[in-house]
């Protein structure tokens, strides 16, 4: 296998929950804003926007939607948003109509690929952290409440949250989390249609994740991967589930 | 702005729409594949998988449905899929009903973060080739016809296609696309409530794009971006809109 300092940043990369109370510095935000900004968007659309929160009880606030502590700590945290009211905002300054069926703004193929390009510039900003020795920890939690979370960061018509990122200076080492044997993620051509093959590896799999040491939780080892996937399957732990009446109130149709 | 080699690749990055007919080593495709493994995964459910296209005639089945006659020769090309079926064969195992309303994986909230999740890993793929030299494009286009897609790969229910990635030694050297003043897209802590504010540097940054050579048309200058979104805002040239829909057929429910 090849490699090189980004691919070894990549294979290493592992979440961070934990950082030093100390500051990023401007230069480092800078390159981190930039990179992200560099990412390939959708039609060159640009159809995303970051909220750099730095208010102390705005972290808070968040940290509660999540649940997460370290939220409300985290050095740099920011808010990853599809975003077509900025789109809208410049077509309406061509007259054009944004409530109205022709106007494909609002439709659920540009929600989703507004989305794709949220992630895939959170991506880039998570990895430059990881190249320049910084930890993160991407936010799903954050869509615990999504109503709040719009009401917090005062998110307008056709923008919708898709993922927080947290970044600091690492204060833990957890161990690098186990990955499924290749054969189970990456097929060739068609997706197998029996699934007993491609499960084929998985008491091996399911082994490797029970052997892995959790800093979150010191005192069992994890369940197997199996089971961690049977459990989440009946209980996402999440109140508001329904992307689809959410994403409506901000006025998009995922029809 | 502090940089280093990762850094340069992810401000470097610019989409790669010709490739030089040589085939990809496998040491290659191994790091490629092991990178995209080691994204992050949304309460690490791994819920998305990628298919290698290596059948001549399977790639231009889909360089039909892209409309970009490059996909046919791509010398790497990957579709990242949505994937909580894998996921639903597990809980199966363990005697769970996937056709219930209790089962979470076929949950709105669920296709959307496999969704992320299938990015994320996308982008750590393209990230780790141009690090290597190679070239990609992000193909969206793929989403031309949903279904003929779909059929293609033989996506299974519960299984989804997000987007695809072309990948080989670049033929062209296309120049860096312009991006939008940070203040457009980066906020503080809320998003700005006048629109006329963060479109202030909208005239320049429009005078910039178009100044902007691109390849793919060096017959005349590019529209400047305002009028690019207003073209795209009425006609998004894809022929199946409607996810919602052929997100329900794949067995989501993205209400």
């Amino acid at each position: 296998m090849v490699t090189n300092a980004t691919i070894e940043t990549l294979l290493n990369r592992r979440s961070i929950r934990a950082f030093k109370d100390e500051a990023i510095d401007d230069d480092v935000i800078d390159a981190l804003e930039t990179v992200a900004q560099h990412a390939a968007s959708s039609q060159y659309l640009n159809d995303w926007s970051a909220i750099r929160v730095t208010d102390p009880e705005l972290k808070r606030t968040l940290a509660g939607i999540s649940g997460q502590a370290y939220v409300g700590t985290a050095p740099l945290l920011y808010v990853f948003v599809a975003d077509e009211h900025r789109n809208a905002a410049i077509a309406a300054r061509k007259d054009m109509d944004v409530h109205t069926d022709a106007f494909t703004l609002t439709s659920s193929y540009r929600f989703s690929q507004a989305q794709n390009d949220a992630v895939l510039a959170l991506h880039a900003m998570e990895t430059a952290a990881y190249s320049l020795g910084l930890g993160c920890v991407i936010l799903g939690s954050l869509l615990n409440d999504v109503d709040k979370l719009i009401e917090a960061l005062r998110l307008p018509e056709l923008t919708y949250p898709v993922l927080g990122l947290a970044i600091g200076k690492p204060d833990q080492e957890p161990a690098l989390k186990p990955r499924m044997p290749r054969s189970m993620q990456f097929f060739e051509n068609t997706y197998p249609t029996d699934d007993a093959e491609v499960l084929e590896p998985l008491a091996d799999f399911d082994e490797t994740v029970h052997r892995y040491y959790d800093l979150r939780n010191t005192e069992r080892p994890v369940d197997a991967f199996s089971d961690q996937i049977a459990a989440v399957a009946v209980d996402q732990g999440v109140a508001s589930k329904n992307v689809g009446e959410h994403a409506a109130k901000q006025g998009f149709k995922l029809r």
